[in-house]
């Protein structure tokens, strides 16, 4: 992970799970930002067919650091076995956004 | 391309034409999982006057190696002369996730 | 900065906001370009407290050298004191696309 800014995205299979994931890990610090975009239609394969299911996705802006507890955290709180969490980097843009991006993911703040 | 994973965004100017090109491309082993996120509305220059359109996104999470050729099948596939076709990184997140990514988009599997 | 292309991220507070940034960009070649997308729910701390809002997100395709100026130009066209703006990099997909946007982002095409 070389972006010192990224942003972290899971999918579930409610709006209220997607906001209750976003609420939980924005009180946490884990990420300064989060959004939720859906409903989404997903594609896959599952047990040998291809299936598909509406989701929502939470998107969360926060710092390099923070993404092994960030990832820990959605784990524990997502109710799928094998959930997408995934990491982006940021490399550029806003300076001052990026600089409250850090400071709201510190602790104490 | 350095990164192991990525996500390859396409998009389209139907929700049925969307999903076509998700179901194939899954089918294909091309991608693990594909994501319809729409209606967006996109704004572009177009003989020389700005224009506005209604498009649906796909988003499919595939390993590195299989871009050239899901690339390839997408402009096959693909109803537009040019296609958006953009592959940006994964750097991170859940590690059993991308394994799954990885696994899914071999063949015979 | 290393990727050639990039997509640049913003979010408002309404689509007209959304719409009217995203056409004064392309107008202006600062982008090939924009999506509209929402509206999204954003999740944020302020002042203390976890807040929630209905926002737009902008996402432009333009070339890495024009992101400071686009920058620039969102942070004055845009209504927020602080305004999420962010950078992420394309890393590969359909050259022939990638080429449209960089001849979409010179002067006087």
């Amino acid at each position: 992970m070389t972006a010192e800014h990224v942003i972290v995205t899971s999918t579930t299979d409610s709006e209220s799970a997607a906001r209750e994931l976003a609420v939980k890990v924005i009180e946490a610090r884990l990420g300064a930002c989060a959004q939720i975009v859906g409903p989404v239609t997903s594609v896959y394969r599952w047990e040998g067919a291809v299936q598909t299911g509406r989701e929502w996705r939470v998107e969360i802006k926060t710092t390099a650091d923070r993404v092994p507890a960030l990832t820990e955290s959605l784990r524990q709180l997502h109710g799928y076995d094998l959930p997408e969490i995934i990491a982006t980097p940021i490399e550029g843009g806003s300076g001052e956004y990026l600089a409250w991006v850090t400071t709201e993911t510190r602790n104490g703040g």
